[in-house]
Order: structure tokens, then C-alpha cells, then sequence
């Protein structure tokens, strides 16, 4: 049985220990797995984004805990959501977007919240010890059923017949720039165009050299900008929000 | 049975790994939780207050290791604290002060560090090595019980029929300022003060608008100005150490 | 069962956690301790000395995962290495030097890559399930034995009768300068030298004052340039590469 754990609070102020801590008090044995928590302060998008990299790539039955959560102390609701056979546990704000949309089957309940020491750190008084009681098989926390958690509605693409257009959704640390188009769109003898630049599409970075910028469909099943041990964000200037689009045009040779 | 990690190693060393391993070498299959390794080389205090938020939150029996440590390879002494049943393993130089002045028990141990592998090193040659002893119920590292390990005197806080003085010894990630005082001082009509400013008391994040600065008794239980979805170390330029008053005032009207 | 990770990737984006996930997919109850995932990105110098300073002080069956691959996508091997009974996973291309150059006994295997779900996550897609089936004692995923893994060529140092030249390979987070002069080359008599300073050598740092500088035989087992409580790197400013003699001089007195 584990427990992962995915914050904005640094590690340093001892807040993320508290939370191991309440887990603990309650499943003593149980094995706890940071994802992060270096998300950037209130970033509940980029909280999204992660958790879509991991949340079902553990086994059935884990709980993941995830506080993004700049709403704690006013009204927003605390969920337990089960998805696909993994539990969800956090603030109800759109940070779990992606399993609400991408599980096969999903159920989403209110955490109860009545009387806890703390109104400003439910990560500590609640949503630790759900996760904690979860792992043990207390569903004395579970409460209502509810039909209508938060989701984030991300920017459509558009198609044509010889063209995509969608935009830059996601960067990561390594300056990657991923789009919302998936890589079933792209089709034979299209190019990326981005920044006023045409970027021939490879399978993979071996296919072009070092410092060479590529689009390619990366490792989430989207179609993506990338410089071979390099930061395409830092070459383009390109931010999150920046059109993005497939067009007809030479595929580079691979022989 | 765990054992939780604090330094101020950072990982990418490989002085963490070092740590981990000379653990698991004796105790090959206790649980380790990381609370923190980016403490500020060298911070005591920081460390401190870390500590302070989550070494009684972990079952009795949990081991505590915390190696910021910038005596190492003078003769400062190395201690075992047993605090209401929990361990906590380190240097004597104030960085267990929470634990020995809350615990309601305390005994405190001198470790035995004779030939020793290295004198820079003490927390993969003698804390880690004592951590995975305690796991394993072997006690040989246990030397002298003593009385005086160091603590920090923290700033006291004042108080008048009308009024507390006190000061702002923490500010975490979020710029909360967090100050001496504890919540149970403030009374029915007082606004806090602080750089000139009158704030008034809410009782949660909930109850100001976002951007708008309140204070509000926090998650340790003190006395705290903090910004909703904001940074009140940034609005209000304040540093550890700045003076903060409870005042007669009127506290903002919740309906 | 414990298998340790080491990666550039940061942990925000969630790509650890996805590994995590692919090793708990394999092996449910298996312990994952995190080394660190903050090595600079496509740093494999930087991750083989930390892979230097934890790969054997875990237990023997211990599997290290690292993943500093810079190369993934083009046709660099993927690499299970036995050394003194520990695994290490990951690329081949140096990041494994010191395990390689050190152990006593050491046995080198392709792993299979063949029909990846991706071609740039190999963490997730290879290197973390080879670890999860490791701990289940499944070895399907172990191909050819070679002989030929990639090692750095470290500056070699010199010696005289009088003195040694060297230089400086590894600069750690508190600026300690740590050159690749094995520390049974310190002779009575002698002094560091570096950036035209002569230095003296002491046992410890609690042999100088804070703020002084001293050369000393590190936990490495190396001589290595520290300031008491202080950053060497700074102080002198010197980088990695920089020249390090040991010349015959006064020793400071130590009483």
C-alpha cells in the first residue's frame, strides 16, 4: 500500500513533514512517495500536468495526495475521487482535471471537514489523515457523492485537411514546449510551424544532432518541441499559450 | 518503524544517498521519510522550526535524524534525545530546542563518536549509523545521559491590560510571518500591527479578499500575518526579527 | 528490497513520479528512497560522483536507478552493471565510472530495449520497470553480457619527491574543493596550494577558526579545500579544472 504526496510547500518550513507525520500516526507501515514539492507556489495547472504523468501509471488501490490548494480556508470543497482503482485525495480546484477526464470509470466524493484543528493547513488535518484511514480501510471520511468536481477546460485544436492548430499547454524543466494536439494528428509530410519557424518532425532525438530542434510525439502522446540536449523554450522564446501549428511541408530524410 | 531525514546537504552531492545507505546497510528494511534537505547551510533556526512542526507528529518510536551540523569536526556534542517517545539524533547546537522545551519527557544522551571514519562526516558515520541502530533495538551507540544540551532562547513577547509586543521569528514559503506570540493572546477586538500598518484579525483565509493581508491564529498555533494567495513578507518588506503588536482596534466585520 | 533513484529531472513535472509508478506497477511493496533529482540537467559528471559517494554504502541486492541520459533517443546502450552485489541501472555513458572503476567484482549486461512505448522517456519506459522486475527477481530484461561500458578518463596527478600536482574535480554545495589527490599522498610537512595561496593542512575544521581555510583529507577519503563554515569555492574563486599542488611547507602548529 503507498501513498504519494505532490505539494506547492517546499520542504524546507517542515510543513511537508507534518504531513508524513499525520499519515504515519495513522498507518504506521505504510510506504510514502514524494512526487514533488516544488510545484510553484498556487500553480494548480502545473499540479495538473503532473499529476497526469503519474497518477495511473501506480497500481490500483495507491492514494495520492495532492495540495495545490491557495482555496484552503474559504468554502472550496475537499474531494476523495476514485479513478480507474487509484484514489485522489485534495482541494477541490481543477488539480485533478486530468484522471476526471481520462479515467474509464470515476466517482467523486466530499471529504468531511467538520472540526479540524486547522483551518489554514488541511493538508495536515485532512487530507494526511484521509490518506492515512484510507490505507488502513477507514472510509470514516468519505462523505457525500458529488457530480460536479472543478475540471479545467484546456484550449481545443482545430483541424483541417492539411493543417493542425492548437498552442502550447505545457513546459517543462528541460524546455520542452508540449502541445495540446495529440500525436494521432500528425500525418506524413507535415511540419511544426512555431514562432514564424518551420521545425521538420523526427521519431526521436538521435535523428537530428546536438543543439538541432525537432518536433516529435514525446513520452504523454503529444506532439512536441524539443532541442536535442537543449531547452527549445530558451531558443524560441516561446511561453505556454504560444500558437502551435502542423502544416504540410518536407519531412526531413531519414535515411 | 521510520526514520525521517533533515539536513542541509541538498541531494545532488550524493551526501543524502550516503545517508540513506549507511541506514539501510543496518536497518535494510525500515521505512526513511525525507522531511527536508534544503535547509540554508548553516541555518540552526530554520532548522528549528522545521523540526518544532513535525518531530511529535510521527508515531513514538519514530527516529529523527537531523544533520545541520555546522560543528561538525569541533567538539561539539553528538545527542540522542528521547522526547515523548519519539528519538531525535543530531548535533547539540539548539536545533532540537522545540522538542526539549514542549516535550512533557525528555531524556537526553550523549552519543559515542570514538574512531570514527571521518570528522567532516558525522552524519553518515555516526547519525545515520545511530538511526539504524534505534531500528534495530541495538542501543551500543548510546553513551552518557547529560542535562544541558543547547537550546535557543527565542525573543519573548510582552503584554499590557491593552496590548502584546512581540516580533516575527519565521517566515515560511508563502511569506507568512509568523511571530512569537501565541494565538491564545489575542483577544476580542485587537488588530495586529505591524510596519505602520493595522490589520485586522479574520479568522481564515476565507474571510478577505485575495491579495488582501489579514492576521490569523496559524497552523503551530501562533499569531500570523499572512496574504491570501499573496507573499506579506514582499507587501510589507519585513524581515525575521521586525516588531509586531496586538492592539485595541476593531476587527473587521464578518457576517 | 530497496531501489534508490537518481535523475536530472526535477521532480515539478511529474516524471519521477512516473517512474515511481512504473516500479510500484512491478513491484507493489518494494522501498524506493530517492537519492536526488536535482543533478543539473544532463550533468553526467556531477551524477557520477554522487553515484561515487552512495552506490556501496547500500546494502548487498540494493538496485540503483540513474538516469542522467542525455542520450536517450539515439543508439547509446542501456546498462544492468553488477558491482560487489549491488545493480546499477541506467545509460552508458559514464555516469557509472566509479562503481565500474572501484568494485571488486563487476559484471556489465545490455538491457532489452526492443518495443518501447516511447523513445525519450526510457526512465519510465525501461530503466524503471528493469528496476521493479529486479526486486520481483524477474531477470527477463537482462540481455548480453559486454565488456566495453563507457568510463571517464579522470585527470591523472603527478608526483615528485617533493610534491604532488593535481587539480580540482568536484565542487560540492558548501564550495569544498575536492581534487583528485588520494589522501595517502599527504606527506608530514606539507601544504595545499591553489590559486597562489599556500594552505595549510589540518585534521578537521574545528582546527581553525570559522572563516579560515584549511586543506584536509575529506570523507572521500580525498584532499579536499574547505573554509570553516564558509564556502572555499567563493573565497577563491576556483572552478572545477583549477591546479592543486602539495609542496613542502610548515604545517600549522596544532597544540
Amino acid at each position: 500500500m503507498r501513498i504519494t504526496l505532490l505539494t506547492d510547500f517546499g520542504t524546507a518550513d517542515g510543513y511537508v513533514g507534518a504531513m508524513k507525520g499525520a499519515i504515519a500516526e495513522i498507518a504506521p507501515s505504510v510506504l510514502i512517495d514524494d512526487i514533488s514539492h516544488d510545484i510553484k507556489a498556487g500553480d494548480i495547472i502545473g499540479g495538473a500536468f503532473a499529476v497526469r504523468r503519474y497518477w495511473d501509471r501506480f497500481p490500483e488501490g495507491t492514494v495520492h495526495v495532492v495540495v495545490i490548494d491557495p482555496g484552503v480556508g474559504t468554502d472550496r470543497r475537499a474531494l476523495l475521487i476514485e479513478a480507474d482503482g487509484r484514489f485522489l485525495i485534495g482541494p477541490d480546484n481543477g488539480v485533478f482535471t486530468f484522471p476526471l477526464m481520462h479515467a474509464k470509470s470515476v466517482r467523486v466524493f466530499e471529504l468531511k471537514s467538520d472540526g479540524l484543528p486547522s483551518s489554514t493547513f488541511h493538508g495536515r488535518d485532512l487530507f494526511a489523515p484521509a490518506a492515512g484511514r484510507m490505507a488502513i480501510d477507514d472510509r470514516s471520511l468519505i462523505g457525500e457523492e458529488i457530480s460536479d468536481p472543478i475540471k479545467f477546460t484546456f484550449p481545443r485544436y482545430y483541424t483541417t485537411d492539411a493543417s493542425v492548430r492548437g498552442e502550447i499547454i505545457n513546459i517543462d524543466r528541460f524546455g520542452n514546449l508540449i502541445s495540446n494536439v495529440p500525436g494521432a494528428e500528425l500525418r506524413e509530410g507535415m511540419v511544426a510551424r512555431i514562432a514564424d519557424r518551420d521545425i521538420p518532425v523526427s521519431n526521436t532525438y538521435g535523428d537530428v544532432a546536438p543543439g538541432e530542434i525537432l518536433a516529435l510525439i514525446n513520452s504523454d502522446g503529444m506532439v512536441e518541441i524539443a532541442v536535442r540536449n537543449g531547452n527549445a523554450a530558451l531558443m524560441l522564446h516561446v511561453k505556454t499559450g504560444a500558437a502551435f501549428d502542423l502544416v504540410a511541408g518536407r519531412t526531413r530524410d531519414i535515411s
